[in-house]
């Protein structure tokens, strides 16, 4: 079983029940997750031998955190305990032209005030085949700006694989400072999800093929990462999307199937995605494979409560060969 | 702040949970509302100085009727506590083919034996902007006929402009006996909601751009009133909807944009229309934004559980002006 | 009233909450169910009085089955009591792409283990007017197909008209052992419900109204039903599907008109049909009719949570008539 | 298995989850009872053959009320749909210092306005060994008070011992009202339940064995019922009471053993109490043995949620035994 | 209506369902509470003019916190909407043994950080009778403690009743470091609500009555408030406790009656003591009267979920007369 | 960390939500359970490296049970996946008088059918310090005997302390059977949890310190175990019970103090004894300590739902040291 990491921030993320809203909630469904955290149950859920690598609270709501992410099947032994809290946020499902809506309490959270000493990267590395991160986790303090480089380059030094996830939010990070960032990083990294195209002067939602394309041949010029990939979600209403992607490695440029996806919920969709993907890439799938096995996973997430994509392989694999027909399983 | 006044019943309202009919319900959720309640706390989330006028039942389940009206920002001091009962409806919701069932018990509840004098309209309507009413109150008993004239009346005298929805319902009260009260009314009506097709030899569900101006031309040839609006809902199913809505004001007649909605509760959704057009008045908006306003805050509400439109002015106003993604807003 | 009787398994479904997976699930939803005793269910709601004949464990799990088909007017004279346990049934409701899962355990049930020599069939068909039972009684165990085939004997003797649906489960019996096993029915089955496309070379999913009418002729052409009737079912996904079916009585061919479904849940959805079918054909209703009206009653309990369909004839007819809007109810 | 009949009003009980207040409640648990229903439950559950009289309203929450009693096997065939509604009440269950609330809204209810003439009475009352009505039947309604008094009159004729609870409430009639009305049906009274300590200058709550006596002793002096039984109820706290009771038949005065109970839900209490000796009676128990199996009974009621004593008879007979000690039955 | 001012910081509570762990809990119970807001509910329920003053931060959260207050009719014209995050804090229910467990999660927030100018207490203070803080809000930031004295400033110069409530909290606040404060605020307390039994060589839950009397005489010594009271708890185990109080103006001890409660939810019970006493003082009850009006009121919020008393003076009044007895108020 | 090892049978255990009989359940809580696995998570809790050896069902029921084991830290390496069925328990909760029933389903279950050659022992056993089995498991069948003999002997082998934990259960084997089987293992038995007083002419519940003593000493004589221990449960009702235990090593006897509890979940409470117990010694403590120890574990779990007794060494530890006062741990 190869050896995947993943480094981030898990949450303790707050539901109001069913449609509510949230002045209608008087009762909060708990989950746990985060970007990196959710790529790391998809992977464990696929069959990798994964670790998340963080820091978390040593109370009993951090216990309950990490309870969940063993329980499906993470190694939590890299996880630091201490801090000054659980990083939180607040999640309300949409539905028809209500969008869903994220309210962030993350801040000052254990792993946002983490110093990159107290986790031994040498030892962390050793052996594995793939190592994930987002763009978020280095938006959210200067010490997770250095946690995140350093890891990046332990990586490099120890032939790890990285695949960075732009995940770019609006209400975490500027634009201008996320970019920085991002080309602090750009050196250490082997696969880019995701892309800006506000930087493209395109607007988001208008992404055609073409532009796509010409996007990825502008990043492929400057950085020249091994893999640039990015879905091409097409929101008809909070209830509605179709879901499909994108990639290209500097020669061949793919598009996935469409997928249409009535939606359950629409948190972790882009980490399906990203565990999908680099599942496919760790198998030794195609370009063309593993674009349409990630979008495959990510639709099944869409119909999954919380941020986990509690789907094995086979199931997605379905999807690729397409069974989407949803007749009952007797 | 403009003071907006609603008159009419408050009632307790027993849904089952989920799509779960009646007959298979062992718990209910117990939500509070009723059309000018309704109304008037859209137009609290609006932001005008709301005041709901009724009487209720002075126990705890009254007690908690009027909580949550204060809980939503409307000002409940104009509300007379006694009388002997709150009256209730059951309400299934719908799927598909499968209609959204509602059984009314509101029959000798406090506001249907409440008597004019109870009533301090002249106190009540000082400095009101707007008075809403509709045509259920009146249908209830001889005396909500009394309240509801002498209200209209009242507002009359201290030039508030007065709304009014027919909102017939064949359960309460025959056409032609709602007819006739129409007719009394009609001189205090400045904004007429609602048609009834049924008058016009047009049969409900096929109502078209032109029989709707056709019958708008008629009512106000005979009636005059300064806006005439209705809703031109298509019931696809239970659970599919289109919304659209025309205004004529003697002189333009307007049809608005067609929004499609996946309906998690139906009811409610004329009174959010109601509120979304009196609030684009009051605040001045063209015939055209006005229904259009009024069909997006339409839409919103048929998202929400319970009978409230729990949605700001900002969020309907982002609808309308096309933003109906339903993107995750982080 | 005619007396209708079914004879089967009675199962405990549980089902998590809301659309969580079974690893999610830390509730279940507990209902009963099985494909006889949902006929029954059906047959008392539309006013026959039925019969649900079956052994059932003696403990308070089987009391708590058994009140519920009382609670559905179910006669539940003709249960025997005893045995080892009630055979149960994990299902996850499926959305999207997601197919639900159902997971059966219900080998050494009460009535897999029960001997025909329990059952008093003389007096149980005494004035009975339909009997129906389906393909997944006998596959249960020898037992079984001892019962079944002595009840549809008797039903021969007393002229008791009996219908068959063939509800063949690969994860029940394998399809040659199930062809056995329905060929030493064929000669007491007045109505056959479901075909088997396998047996025909046309894969499931891809009938069409030509091959489902030569199918139908085969089956005629050696066996001589009264009536051959099957669903189209298409599944566009686990959310969404269109039912329709197809009947032929050696004369005409008939296929019904098509709806469209939104499903809340999937399972029973062809118990419904067949319940719908059979109360037709007792009503002496026409061919045309009869099919119209079971996809109309089919098409509602995918509306409906449970294995139970619990609605009127009436509500089924409305929907015969054209009136599937899903206006609300008032 | 004897016939045994009772007669009153089934109502709609909507309770706050868990411990809740009626303003806090945005959920009701909804069950349905009445004193005659829920003695009914608990002789069909100890094996006569039960019967409930009323009229309930014809509509979908009157069917889901009488499914309740169909499902706990009570023989619903003598029940007269029709009518205007559903009576209920809202109950809140207390704790320690709080008491329990229930608040009714049952005026106008079907039954309350019945008509004698609806009642078949000569044939209900057939082959009948038993006859249970409350006192707050006849205090609903004049209507409801011919009910009470034809349904009497027809048991006396047919022979059907009659037990009459007294069950006065405070808010349903008036003291001196109540007493008229007892006075009526004494003639008919073979068990009476129940004493007004009021009306024999005894505060309730400082009964003792000597006062109890004395005014059973008055009573039957004075009216010559077969059996004179009442509870007495030790209210500690809301969590907490003490159950005894005391029988005399015109010769011997027994007390029975006294009970120590930790509430799980307070209301149902005396009419599990009723059934219990009702029961004990019909079995030819001795007075002594009667006394302990209605207050056995009225122990496990406490226990379990709802209006309904969802036990067998065995289980009452183990505490009559002795076995008090709650070991968990593997 | 008297006008009474709370001043302190509202919280999200998430409370695992029933006696979950939080390892266990996959849904929170989502309320709002917190010692001064509590205090400011219990005053607004025993119908005093009540408001609470705050800094509340402007999301969804906080409306719905916010609205909390306004549903049980708290005045909340003084709060302040702005500041980064809402407070929260994480309550375990415990049970026999195991104690409840309480995390915090409240640094940073929006009142933590608030600054004394945002406050205008020569307005807010204008007819005050009352105001209310308690020792965690000064505790919380040095802001807090520049907001608490300049409020307490305020209200001597506008001869407002002052009660301060020591609370402290091992968690917040050292011992050491509490005690300055208290001092810094001593000159400006009418009403000192809570003593230190460590400073006085006394241990908690050793109180006895000799022990109480010598404390108060020795802080009446020294500060000289008007009055001085505490709570007498007597923890017998997470389920049961014993409640009663001393009071003493420096003449008179007097200690109250002892009522004994099963525990539903121990948080706000302090809080309910202050209310409970607070209204007594207002309404110019004695001593004696005030202290069991306190108790009474206290052991009733025992009994309710969440931090809030909602509770009558009728309710509470009916305790101290001593019907304890919990029978049905029916 | 000391390597601990458990065999047994997980299941399923299907709880009524509240107090609700199973013939009132229409939703079931759904936990995992099971004697050794009990253990296995106390151990796992308390710090050791806790495995639990089984055969679990290989579909998503089995996956959710493995799940909850490896979210509570214990290892499940050595669980084998396979066979037909997960087996399952029914448990209702009951309340003063109304004892807790458990409903076994749990025949033909995987480990039921497993076979001894499915065990690695000899690897399992490796660097283990304590192994314990309950006397359930060779009584389920056949096939467990012969793996509950076999890991025993690899025990001994291995030089492995060994815990029997004789758990009799009427309902699953004849007590005569039972003590055959017992016999077969007490060569290989270091410590016996559990008596059986009907072997010694005592009467469950009359067992007083003498009894208990004299029977430890009949124990010891014929067997010679190290440790002989029993709980010494006083059952005052379903609600509450008081706990101690006794322990004898051929030399000293000593009984525990005694622990009041009030019952949230009683299953679970015998098991946590044990993993208390097992602690203490396995942590070198005395005979004495390690009974109060277990005893103090055991009074935790009945504060918990579920069979998990989610604590820590700490909480154990702070009860055995007299803090049994249940005040808020802030």
């Amino acid at each position: 079983m190869k050896k995947v990491l993943t480094l981030g921030e898990l949450m303790l993320r707050l539901t109001p029940m069913h449609y509510n809203r949230f002045v209608q909630s008087h009762r909060f469904r708990a989950v746990y997750g985060g970007g990196e955290a959710n790529v790391a149950i998809s992977m464990a859920k696929f069959g990798y031998d994964t670790y998340f690598i963080s820091k978390i609270v040593d109370n009993e709501i951090g216990d309950a955190a990490i309870n969940q992410l063993r329980e499906f099947n993470v190694n939590t032994d890299y996880i630091i305990r201490g801090g000054e809290r659980m990083g939180l946020y607040y999640s309300e499902i949409g539905s028809s032209q209500r969008a869903p809506k994220v309210i962030y309490d993350r801040k000052n959270s254990s792993i946002a005030r983490a110093k990159v000493e107290e986790f031994d990267f040498k030892k962390i590395f050793k052996d594995a085949s793939l190592f994930f991160v987002s763009g978020i986790l280095p938006a959210l303090s200067k010490n997770c700006y250095d946690i995140t480089l350093e890891a990046m380059k332990e990586a490099k030094r120890q032939k790890v694989m990285v695949a960075f996830d732009l995940n770019w939010r609006s209400s975490v990070i500027k634009l201008e400072d996320a970019v920085k960032i991002y080309n602090d990083f750009s050196p250490y990294i082997d696969i880019l999800i995701g892309i800006l195209p506000q930087l493209h002067d395109v607007k988001e939602g208008e992404l055609t093929r073409d532009s796509v394309e010409k996007i990825f041949r502008e990043i492929y010029n400057y950085y020249g990462f091994k893999y640039i990939v990015s879905t091409l979600r097409q929101s008809l209403s909070a209830s509605d999307n179709t879901l499909s992607a994108a990639i290209f490695d500097g020669k061949n440029f793919y598009e996935s199937k469409k997928l249409k996806v009535r939606i359950v919920d629409r948190v972790g969709g882009g980490d399906a995605f990203a565990a999908g993907l680099l599942s496919a890439i760790l198998d030794g799938k195609s370009q063309e494979e593993a674009i349409d096995f990630a979008v495959a996973a990510s639709s099944l997430k869409h119909t999954i409560k919380g941020d986990f994509n509690l789907v094995s392989k086979e199931k997605v694999q379905r999807i690729v060969n397409g069974n989407v027909s949803g007749r009952i399983d007797w």
